[in-house]
């Protein structure tokens, strides 16, 4: 099995697995507790919230919380700051953040708020004009993610940041940052950023583990309101073994930000312009430059994204055409549709997202294989004419 | 170390870890995916729906949703349902609610709902007619627990179902059954419940994983919105190993039923009938009967509950004086206040809750401690004119 869809979830990094073991079995007191077995509990969680502190270069440690995934901190930090501040009704993302985070915005809309959503052009950039245009006095929010989870395409947070403070002081800036934690290095401070989602699972922590940054300055209203956990704004009994492997991924993870940006980003540029040299029907759907480490998103024109998925699970590897959230859906991507790709390729857009345990050999694998698997579904494609035209093009433009 | 505290948390089972390992690192993927790699992912989840629906007798899977936590669970069932029907604000519940769930209910007054708290005997037994009196045509929500945390009083959920829905077809019954799931028998049909939650941990699987029951009938707007996970009703990426967890949890909990009637309530009701019989500042602070099996709540009078755990702590014995959300507290527990639990016993009330893992020989032992240890508390106790009378009146009443 050669799992090259690492932007949909990782496997856990066994000394994640070593780092929660003690916490099931042994260590398993309720850390609110007050006996002495409870403070192993206790002590595991106030490390992690010194690493996480430090993973993202939080000032405070109290400016972290444990959260069970990156859509819960996504969605504490969008309706904690909206139900906090209840007197601005205007919220700018864009057109290319996550499901999850489109998803409440729609829902949002539909309570009154007026939410503007910025497109990117054909690279998969964000038009930062726009977004500058945007923002007025009455803006609580703005919300843009770090990287993008389809394409990797990473947008300009700390120029972002800035173009907010310098039109609107008061706005908020929330930072989803679930694609970017592991692969590029994360600064809270440096960037300007008042609340940052992170998702365990995409470094090779478990899934149901994530963390959200809010700073010092910025007050939120609790999603999950009970007991006093998370300083009261995240109540529910601590998840104590996950807590530590969170920690302990985002430990391996900045130690390994080197390796991502040199190794994987090798790998992922040898798959890359192999399958663009090698496939005719093929086209990189973003820019080279500005991309995570581990993405690329290329496109296979005339064909569907889904057969040739079905096609590489055949062989054993693991890609996608989407986010995972809405894989079964036959809509074609929005992240792609923003960014204009053509119709005759959006259909068959493939994700290959690496990862640390990614080898030179699956890549050479999967170099191997997929100009088969495309040959054999581009036969069969009803668009034989276009696939001829498209061949004299490229060869005529010395492309192929 | 002796842990009596398992309404607190309890320790894992070594078959619900046996059952979460394949999912950390052997089958990780994202169950949303749509390869062959994903299939074990999302059979463990569907396979865990359906035992969870077994474990509390819904009608249908489809009426299970997985949530990480049980104050996730009532934060969705009870905003979920106040969301989405606008019209009524009118709640009621009962004035011994866990935490999580009153402090909730504290923020909604704020946000112009109005509570009714229905109250209790000393026997921690619900006023059943303060609560018919209450309900109106304008309550959208009774939200009851079924085991309260502190006392383990059993709440007759069934006549309250009976009650509401005589009183107001359109009412919603939400029921915080975390106390409840593993002690005694769950069955949301038979007992007329629209909402239920329950918390794995306190049942041997994880802290981190809970389950909401929604029946068919009743629509809700969820908490955690983003992706299509749950039927659309919580968004994330499945935490598959605590699901798995949370299944087998259930299914061991269910098989052990019987032995918490039979061997862990003699064992409580060793511990207890032994402290009552051997403490003469001793005082049962619940009716005897109408409890779950493993929880006794014993007050000591004119001593301090925290230094009586400190004293338990040193020796290794765990237990609580309340819940451990509030531990740290100096307030006295509000559900013995609303016991009317006298004075002098309030803050010197302790929690015992046992386990299947509690052994004949723990209880021996702490039945052996705990009269040595409020021995010496007592004797430094400024009330000792007061203890040499209630030790002359047990002894003329001939109950010491």
């Amino acid at each position: 099995m050669i799992y090259l869809d690492n932007n949909a979830t990782t496997k856990i990094d066994e000394h994640v697995l070593e780092a929660m073991m003690p916490y099931f079995q042994e260590e398993y007191a309720n850390p609110s507790s007050i006996y002495g077995f409870s403070k192993k509990a206790s002590d595991a969680i106030k490390e992690a919230r010194g690493v996480i502190k430090d993973f993202i270069n939080a000032k405070d440690e109290k400016e972290i919380i444990f959260t069970s995934c990156g859509s819960e901190s996504a969605n504490t930090a969008i309706k904690g700051v909206l139900t906090y501040n209840k007197s601005q009704k205007h919220i700018i993302t864009t057109k290319v953040e996550h499901p999850c985070v489109l998803n409440l915005y729609q829902t949002l809309e539909k309570q009154g708020y007026k939410v503007d959503y910025i497109g990117v052009n054909s690279d998969g950039d964000l038009d930062l004009e726009e977004l500058e245009a945007k923002i007025t006095a009455d803006t609580a929010l703005v919300s843009v993610m770090w990287a993008n989870n389809e394409t990797g395409v990473i947008f300009p947070i700390k120029k972002i940041s800035e173009i907010i403070k310098s039109k609107n002081k008061e706005t908020k800036f929330f930072v989803d940052a679930v694609q970017a934690a592991g692969k590029i290095p994360i600064d809270v401070q440096e960037n300007g950023i008042d609340l940052l989602g992170i998702s365990g699972h995409k470094f090779h922590a478990p899934k149901g583990i994530g963390a959200l940054y809010v700073n010092s300055k910025t007050l939120i209203t609790p999603l999950i309101v009970g007991g006093h956990q998370e300083r009261g704004k995240r109540a529910g009994t601590e998840n104590v073994p996950y807590i530590a492997g969170l920690a302990k991924a985002a430990e391996l993870a900045q130690d390994g930000l080197k390796y991502e940006a040199t190794e994987v980003k090798r790998l992922r540029d040898k798959l890359e312009s192999n399958l663009l040299k090698n496939i005719y029907n093929s086209r990189l759907n973003t820019g080279v430059s500005n991309r995570v480490p581990n993405t690329t998103n290329i496109g296979f024109e005339y064909v569907e994204g889904e057969l040739i998925l079905l096609h590489m699970s055949d062989l054993g590897i693991c890609a996608s055409s989407g986010s995972a959230c809405t894989s079964g859906s036959l809509e074609p991507s929005h992240v792609l549709r923003a960014m204009n790709v053509p119709f005759t390729a959006i259909h068959g857009s493939i994700r290959f997202s690496l990862s640390k345990y990614t080898t030179e050999k699956e890549i050479d694998y999967v170099t191997e294989k997929m100009p088969e698997i495309i040959q054999k579904i581009t036969a069969i494609s009803p668009y034989q004419d276009e696939l001829a035209e498209l061949k004299k093009h490229k060869i005529a433009n010395g492309r192929y």
